[in-house]
């Protein structure tokens, strides 16, 4: 969950900031006390895949908190000088040790709660030599049978593995925008 | 355009940060010489509208910078607290005064370049009473053919406005992504 009110100080000079609403704006900021520098804080993109082999998705146990040794879809936060595809293909590397092929944009899931917008994409594992990273316990496939739905980390991933499965029953993927609350 | 490496100092202590790659992880980020937070900069949503009455599109017309002056579709930062879709409507709202109600997701641009994610939705005007806040000169529904395309105000709103005309004519609307250089 995002912190609210953590600005403390300046991110220029370092002196007290205060939370107020600067002059032509609508909302509370933290503002310098000093240099007058006004701090904004936005909601943060998260970028994932939905890695297929077959008929198998691809889940990640998690080897770090939040949701330690929970099953995610391979995801994390965007990254300046990247786009939202080059950071899905990156999380992807970086936790399953999978290379991939993009399919698509998928889902679309604000997260208002945490400061949120998730983003993930459809796609094609090009082969089973999984590799998991530090964040990772273990990568594995699994048929829809076998997700371990009681045992997933996050909402958005649940969601997610909902909508891709249910499209693939009626043959037609979409773009689908959902809120988690 | 985002500001590389404008952390100065840590926003809890006030005390110098510097930039190095913190333990776990790959990247320099601004870690506080005193305290140890590391501060993250990621990239920020913009999310606006295609505000659509009969054949005609609402466009404002920038009163601040950057590009004074330029033709825009409503669009602005999206805030802690609010959805994508909630965040759209309020900048429809400031900027055009207008009243709408949304269609869909219709496009999602990457623009690395000022570390930035455009999301744009089509949007029906439910009336015609603009009332264009501070931000805008004036707000003016157009004709495909009036467009000014050379006075557009960003690439994301030109993108935006071509793939809207362009689905309009086959007569079916999809969700574009693509990446703004």
């Amino acid at each position: 969950m995002f912190q609210l009110r953590s600005i403390k100080h300046c991110r220029s000079c370092g002196a007290p900031a205060q939370y107020r609403v600067p002059a032509d704006d609508n909302r509370e900021r933290a503002v310098c006390s000093v240099c007058g520098t006004v701090h904004y804080e936005n909601p943060l993109n998260v970028v994932g895949t939905v890695p297929i082999w077959d008929e198998q998705v691809l889940l990640c146990r998690r080897n770090i908190e939040p949701r330690y040794g929970k099953w995610t879809l391979p995801a994390g936060f965007l990254e300046l000088g990247e786009t939202t595809t080059e950071g899905a293909m990156r999380e992807t590397d970086e936790e399953a040790g999978a290379r991939i092929e993009l399919l698509g944009l998928f889902t679309v899931l604000n997260v208002v709660r945490v400061g949120q917008l998730h983003l993930y994409y459809r796609a094609r594992l090009l082969d089973t030599n999984f590799a998991p990273g530090p964040e990772s316990i273990e990568a594995r496939l699994f048929n829809e049978a076998d997700i371990p739905w009681e045992e997933l980390a996050f909402r958005t991933v649940r969601e997610t593995l909902a909508c891709y499965f249910s499209d693939r029953r009626r043959g037609q993927f979409e773009v689908h925008c959902a809120d988690i609350s």
